[in-house]
């Protein structure tokens, strides 16, 4: 089964990133855009089949290692299960 | 209109920073994952209402800035539009 992981600084924490590419979009033009933050994200494969199963390992995976939950949230988004 | 960009490394292009995350896993015991691959995700605000405005102004963005599109791949996703 394959997941995908988002991790965000959360909301109210400085995101000096996404303030640094805000300036730079303006920069080459696009002047409209008011907020930009900057996050990472991570495509896995889990190598279970159980959709539940795989909730729990991204859970646990996001909380030691992915993500830094004092400064950071997650968003786990679970993709269509592969041919494999 | 709020919109999330996600930028991949390339399918065909190697991806250490997705390597060494699997192995960081499968130190911490997550020994069944098979791939990992790590990119950046960004969360904007565009100050614009019409969705195919922001689509092309998206898509304008990953070309000029957002993602280097010889070694990275973009997707695009527009979010419900905010309060606002």
């Amino acid at each position: 089964m394959k997941a995908r992981v988002t991790v965000y600084p959360r909301k109210e924490i400085l995101d000096p990133q996404g303030k640094a590419i805000q300036s730079a979009l303006a920069r080459v033009g696009f002047r409209s855009v008011r907020e930009v933050r900057a996050g990472k994200s991570f495509e896995l494969d889990l190598g279970v089949d159980d959709a539940q199963q795989a909730g729990d390992l991204l859970a646990a995976m996001c909380e030691k290692l992915l993500a830094n939950t004092v400064v950071e949230d997650y968003e786990i988004e679970l993709l269509a299960a592969d041919a494999s």
